[in-house]
């Protein structure tokens, strides 16, 4: 903890290296397609979401794992220039660190080619227990779990609230979501939670694993949201001309993990983080296109009630 | 020209960076699928040619151009690195270097996204005529194609011999094709130039540009290979496990370029690239698999005469 003494907000899970192509369209197996612009900068659901969090002028804190390879040098290095404090990153010797090739066409559709990487999950012994508990929220991804898990109980412990990005049900999420306070999940997720049943049917069923607020993402078409004793609603997404998708689901979190420090109600952070999301979109790659809060404030949106400047 | 005083073989040509990555089969768009490997390392046919020469022990020397970006560096390190002369190496201000994408399936199964770069050709201006008339073989691919035209008839005026990496006509190939003594060329490169006729059937016509010898390479069908005055004669592929043909035909021409060295007859020429390009199909990348010369010599082909050691 050179940099900085008590981040408001530490992240723990994955971290990526991403090149990135744009093309006009993916083409068939065996075939040669040019690409008009390629693209190379760090990736990853919370990395990218603490980006999103340091740019709003938060103080954040990583916690992961690269290889000693040249990504994980990148990676690093891309965190650090954001003013991430990567004391709680573990640089593995020899392993390879997770890179993803993503073809991004006209249309904005992605394709993904994911080495997932070989560094080992961190262990408790990882864990910086004082960076945890003088902390404001704790975000986690369910990957490195057994971690995430003792962090999320010293979070419960000490008042930090837990927020969970959840791509995916992963093994020990079971064990992971009841420590969660804000369960936002992708649709994908409650597809494999809850199979069958609709983004707005299942907050309620989220809201039973003890969270206090249940957030669906559902891309473009928008975002479902319930607080305990609440009832739901349904945020649409902004809409933008979109280049690129690539950590939209990323920067949403940033952006819902900002507001929750500002105290705003939910509504008006899930709206806050819809539109952070959107602007993303625009440009090629995870981070190039994060806005910062004054694009937020100016953005198109504003005649629909997306200027957050009374409310910061 | 730090490095060594004359290179026996100057080429002149495309460089690039290569990202490969390995995986079970090709996704459709929209997807995501897990890479098995990645692997970065410098490419283009006649950097990769020079690099199989280099290992041979052979001297080079390559001209071209790059950006003064991050893929340039490396393609430059990596030539570097194989003892490859770099004086001719252009590194152009605030250009793009060309870089690709290479996902390579379980059955060798090549989709290659490919970003150009944005250097321009090289100019007269930039070729050192000293370097081309001390060399033995001036080795091009019809890229700058100005300044390929000045160096074959440099060479022509030099007693250097030309050999062209026909991969496909491109603008300039009708002036530059009179110029070339082997036209040693790809299945693609016939079917533009003479649209209709088998590879075999194209020699005498490749002959009639002027050149000693016609060379068209067809991949896992073989060679067909025609000497001026001799008959046409086919040279079967040898048969390996192939991970990824990624670079074969460079290594093809760097194998045919080291024969011609050696002044072996055209027959002993074909056989030994053909080799060269088979053991390099067995591991990822374009250059990793490159053999030395005693791979080459001990190669499970040598009972098919495939033994060079006598006539080394």
């Amino acid at each position: 903890m050179s940099e900085m003494k008590r981040p408001d907000v530490v992240g723990i899970g994955q971290c990526s290296y991403d090149i990135l192509g744009r093309l006009q369209s993916f083409p068939q197996a065996d075939q040669k397609t040019d690409l008009d612009e390629i693209l190379l900068q760090g990736g990853g659901p919370i990395a990218t979401a603490l980006v999103t969090l340091s740019r709003f002028g938060t103080s954040t804190a990583f916690c992961g794992a690269v290889g000693d390879d040249e990504f994980g040098r990148k990676i690093e290095a891309g965190l650090r220039d954001e003013q991430v404090d990567c004391s709680g990153l573990k640089v593995e010797p020899g392993a390879a660190s997770q890179t993803a090739f993503i073809a991004v066409d006209k249309d904005g559709l992605r394709t993904v080619f994911c080495h997932p990487g070989t560094t080992t999950p961190l262990e408790p012994k990882d864990l910086d227990h004082v960076l945890i508990r003088r902390s404001k929220i704790l975000l986690l991804d369910g990957t490195h779990v057994e971690v995430a898990c003792e962090a999320a109980r010293i979070a419960r412990a000490n008042s930090v609230v837990t927020v969970l990005d959840g791509g995916s049900v992963r093994p020990g999420s079971a064990e992971l979501l009841p420590l969660i306070d804000h369960l936002v999940v992708s649709e994908k997720f409650v597809g494999q939670l809850s199979p069958g049943k609709s983004p707005q049917d299942v907050s309620a069923h989220l809201l039973e694993y003890g969270a206090t607020t249940a957030v669906v993402t559902c891309g473009a078409k928008g975002v479902w949201a319930q607080q305990r004793g609440d009832s739901l609603f349904h945020q649409s997404a902004f809409p933008v001309p979109v280049v690129d998708t690539t950590g939209c689901g990323d920067v949403f979190h940033g952006g819902y993990v900002y507001g929750l420090l500002q105290g705003w109600p939910l509504a008006d952070i899930v709206r806050f983080a819809s539109v952070c999301a959107a602007l993303k979109a625009r440009q090629l790659g995870g981070r190039s296109g994060i806005p910062n809060i004054d694009e937020v404030n100016s953005c198109p949106g504003s005649s629909c009630k997306c200027n957050f400047a009374g409310v910061v």
